[in-house]
């Protein structure tokens, strides 16, 4: 009988990050591995960028690979994986499955028919099934959420935090019908609702709509509400937001943004506070 | 004493048609006439055209002549009016009040701080405060909203008839945040909820987003709800659909409206009828 230290963890592989676009995935792989944690990347093939994750262990795979990848796993003795980045939502017909995907395709053709909180649950009970324990980004790298207050100098003033509460009222009202993450408030009342055009979307909508006179408010008053729905798993879909969002919410003519504080994503919250300065923007998590 | 006929109704003026933009107010009017009422229309500049109403008595009011129009109502005795026809939301410092018109300022000053419902309210109370009785244009002339059922050849499906009833589950979930009298749903899930936009904005973006690969859709699967907020004043906000309606929902790849039956105004329900089935939609009031 071998001697094994008590308390020693279990032997485990590496934790695997399918990775989707933008800077999250190199972010937490990165996080994860300052942390000793060894790390396996399935980076996504049209999404991720497989160069971005420097001397991280990286493979690229199409959706339709998805035997391809379970059978690298269990090569490398995988039990814990994370989800992270954007993904466009594909077509079922786009995902031209190898012979070893084929018999897991029922299940993600259910999880097919119905709004993304079901495609993503679908997801997570599908590498449960497999045996996998999913993890949120959230829980390898807390850090990267927002955190309460301010990111950067600027912040809500009260007008600013009525129209906000107001805004995270209408997005729990919305919890229940698997949309609506995002609103933009702005005068006393609801400008704009996300649904299928996405948080750039509609910011982007609520530009035109200033820019061409059809929506008059009063300069710097309209600010985006973010935060998960009641009941959103976390884990592979956790709401977030970027530069990219600083600078298009800049562009519309916007003053700020609220963010439930730890259920949003925001990657580098000291780099976004210094953006949101040099924008001019306030970025508040609230609890 | 003079003998007055026993049930007689009581001496009053002419009905008072405040007119917006669009057919329904010279609809309106018409049907109005032909119950023999006697009408005096008030059009709105820039919205309203005097000429639409053939032989009806007509006379043009800016939004700042308000004294003017309230002493006009006087000289005719006046007693009770309706409200109809689209407006652009006024800009306050654009209503260029004449000095009869000044002292309602501070009513409407209030009215202007919160959605359009607390605007449309404050004008209705401020009619009532000047003595009028407000009256809805489905009172005047119920043959303008939705009847139930199919108002031309084609009907929703099952399938879509579940997406409807979610639809109308959503809109009354944002009854209390005086926004979203319309969403768009497709493929079980919503893709659309509108604000500050309107229901001609939202129907373009989805149809942008079809015609671009954003959104892909099952072909005719798309569909429109629409419906009053609970306790939205349908006398002064009823919703309302057109021709330019189902245009829109054609050209942007969508296959039918459902209307809350006797809260939508319609306005010519067999001619919009006739213009679904050569547009292959259907249109559908639901009770």
């Amino acid at each position: 009988m071998s001697a094994e230290p008590a308390g020693a963890p279990p032997a485990r592989g590496p934790l695997a990050i399918i990775a989707g676009a933008g800077e999250f995935p190199p972010r937490l792989a990165a996080v994860a591995a300052r942390r000793g944690r060894s790390v396996f990347v399935a980076a996504l093939e049209g999404a991720a960028d497989p160069a971005a994750f420097g001397p991280a262990d990286v493979q690229s795979y199409r959706l339709g690979q998805l035997g391809r990848l379970l059978a690298e796993f269990r090569r490398r003795e995988v039990t814990e994986l994370v989800l992270i980045g954007s993904l466009p939502r594909p077509s079922f017909s786009a995902l031209r499955p190898e012979a070893s995907t084929l018999k897991y395709l029922p299940h993600f053709a259910r999880a097919f028919r119905g709004g993304d909180d079901h495609l993503l649950r679908g997801v997570v009970s599908f590498f449960e099934g497999q045996g996998f324990t999913v993890h949120g980004p959230a829980e390898i790298a807390p850090e990267m959420t927002a955190p309460i207050g301010p990111l950067g100098r600027k912040t809500a003033s009260p007008d600013q935090q009525a129209l906000i509460a107001r805004g995270f009222e209408l997005l729990a009202a919305l919890s229940p019908f698997d949309v609506g993450q995002a609103a933009i408030l702005a005068d006393h009342r609801i400008i704009a609702i996300e649904a299928a055009e996405g948080t750039d979307g509609m910011i982007r909508r609520v530009g035109e709509m200033i820019a061409s006179g059809r929506l008059r408010i009063a300069k710097g008053d309209g600010l985006l509400v973010k935060a998960p729905k009641d009941g959103q798993d976390l884990r592979v879909d956790m709401p977030a937001i970027g530069p990219e969002t600083l600078r298009n919410l800049a562009a519309a003519g916007l003053s700020g943004i609220a963010l439930r504080a730890g259920r949003v994503l925001v990657g580098d919250a000291a780099a976004l506070g210094q953006l949101a300065d040099q924008a001019g923007l306030f970025v508040e998590g609230v609890a």
